[in-house]
């Protein structure tokens, strides 16, 4: 028996402005013909999703070139309860090559991790996905 | 000025150690030639990663070949203070066919969402990497 369901999607708007609650996600890359993920701050301006790659040359060698497709997900979901969200963004990376705008975003978006690598990468947002659970109590009491 | 700062890498037992403490992770696959991400939930068995894929018939239909390479993350990070730990694996999904074996695994992994789709899935771990982030303080009082 579960006692927790899914309750439909999320719109795009409330899927983006749940992301933009929270400033971890997770980037999602290919990296050496191998599935990538890296742990990295964002913020959400918008539909385009800013983060700071301080994780290593991995991120940006790869949006490095015209723009890569990426995924970036972002979630808070309480573990004992395991109610909570789920947001999963595919859209393409661009390495920010403007420096006076990368300085602008260095300033807001904290980087996960210090580091000597720092680039500021946008993804613009294409296909926006997103998943809430209620208890099932409470979707059965509607 | 970093508050905080990346203290080395955690070793392969440790890294399997802190992502068997921890239920939910993420799965991280290719889906019609686009990066893919979903939240599981998972055990860890020796150096194999079991989860229960409810999140649809994305990731069931990538494994159901011969199997495919995936990346598996979790971690645990404080929002507040940023620091945790963030542990990656990357290796071969497969389907587990054998309906009796899949039933244990029933038993013991809790889906994350309800739903009709419950395949149990595999992921022999072949390469694993772990980060730990420490104050930077702790590390300067070294």
């Amino acid at each position: 028996m579960e006692e927790y369901r899914l309750l439909g999607e999320l719109g795009r708007s409330k899927a983006l402005r749940l992301l933009g609650s929270v400033s971890l996600g997770r980037l999602v890359f290919t990296h050496h013909a191998l599935p990538a993920i890296r742990p990295v701050n964002h913020v959400v301006e918008g539909e385009t999703i800013i983060v700071r790659a301080t994780a290593g040359a991995a991120i940006t060698s790869a949006t490095g070139r015209a723009g890569v497709v990426v995924a970036y997900e972002a979630d808070d979901i309480d573990p004992a309860t395991r109610l909570g969200w789920s947001v999963i963004v595919v859209g393409t990376a661009r390495l920010m090559t403007d420096e006076v705008a990368a300085a602008r975003y260095r300033a807001r978006v904290r980087p996960w991790i210090g580091g000597t690598a720092d680039d500021v990468i946008t993804i613009s947002a294409e296909l926006i996905s997103g998943y809430e659970m209620v208890p099932a109590a409470a979707e059965a009491a509607r």
